[in-house]
């Protein structure tokens, strides 16, 4: 298939395509210019929308505005990405709320009795990574549609972020993004990715 | 801040933002009309720029799309999706590659050290579950991006699945989703989404 023909296949116009995905990249550097309270407003008022096992929502955001709280997260970055954290116009920790069940009586009315299903803990947890880890997908593709840059972070000591930052034993550290408008060479050569048929089989 | 006001903060258009988030919702039923080959390729060309960490993209995608195929899944679902599992136009097994490490000196050329951080296969397969489930979430914004309706589904036997679909051992089934148009009666009232001030936190 050619790549008019793809992006025609597709009923999301290119404009959007483009913004969310093809020319949307991982920014490692930043400008000055703020990310604001009504923006990010903005972008959970959009991907709050999309779907989580028994509409359970485990993500929690955790934004570090102050000097103080950026100051407390450093220590745990790894050193390759501990420059560009200190110095994004705003750091968001992202995180799973694994007491998630508790919440269901209310965002999952039809069922109450999904809480008492989920009383163990260990399987609790499991399921408020992936899910979180879902919502995760969709916040990144709306920081996107906000027109900002995102830069997610794996390189960093989870057990420690959670036990600075969450330390009610409720929350597990997942991820952290950096989030602005892309500063000067704020990206490297696109990496390759995998084709369909290494990632796509038919039975 | 209205509607109008954070529908205006997003660099997405409106019809955009519908058709993905704020319009989408999780279809129970489907009509006949089938989801084809090319449209599955249209929506992993989309979605597979979406980042992962160190690029390493562990999700897979095992489509059913002969009757026996089917037949095999459906016994290892749960009651309630059984019917919808058993009549949409396309089922999707979603499932991680914990091997997805053997790429990296391919898909992360410049630090191909990589896949030997990740030799610990328990600590490997947390990451691959983390990183196919934002990819699952990519993948769910790519269906709708098609103008399809997506029904992921978490209720089901994914050790029965596993073992059924992914008998090497290196794979494990996360999340089935069912693909198609939506049918008669597809959806139920929208349910309760939490709000921002419960979900994000500013240090």
């Amino acid at each position: 298939m050619s790549e008019l023909a793809v992006r025609e296949l597709l009923a999301l116009d290119r404009a959007a395509q483009d913004l969310l995905f093809r020319a949307a990249r991982t920014a490692d550097t930043f400008t000055d210019e703020p990310v604001t309270d009504a923006q990010v407003a903005a972008i959970h008022d959009l991907i709050r929308y999309g779907p989580t096992a028994y509409n359970g929502q485990p993500l929690r955001v955790l934004l570090l505005r102050s000097g103080a709280a950026r100051a407390r997260l450093l220590p745990y970055v790894s050193s390759g990405n501990r420059a560009k954290t200190a110095t994004a116009p705003l750091v968001a920790v992202l995180a799973a709320d694994v007491d998630f069940h508790e919440r269901l009586p209310e965002l999952y009315p039809h069922r109450p009795q999904a809480r008492d299903w989920l009383a163990d803990r260990a399987a609790r947890a499991e399921q408020a990574r992936f899910n979180a880890a879902l919502q995760i997908g969709y916040l990144l593709v709306g920081v996107r549609a906000a027109g900002l840059a995102a830069g997610p972070m794996a390189g960093f000591d989870a057990v420690g972020v959670t036990r600075e930052f969450f330390p009610d034993g409720r929350h597990e550290a997942l991820l952290l993004m950096n989030v602005g408008h892309p500063g000067p060479d704020a990206w490297r050569e696109r990496l390759p990715r995998l084709d369909a048929t290494e990632v796509i089989r038919t039975l």
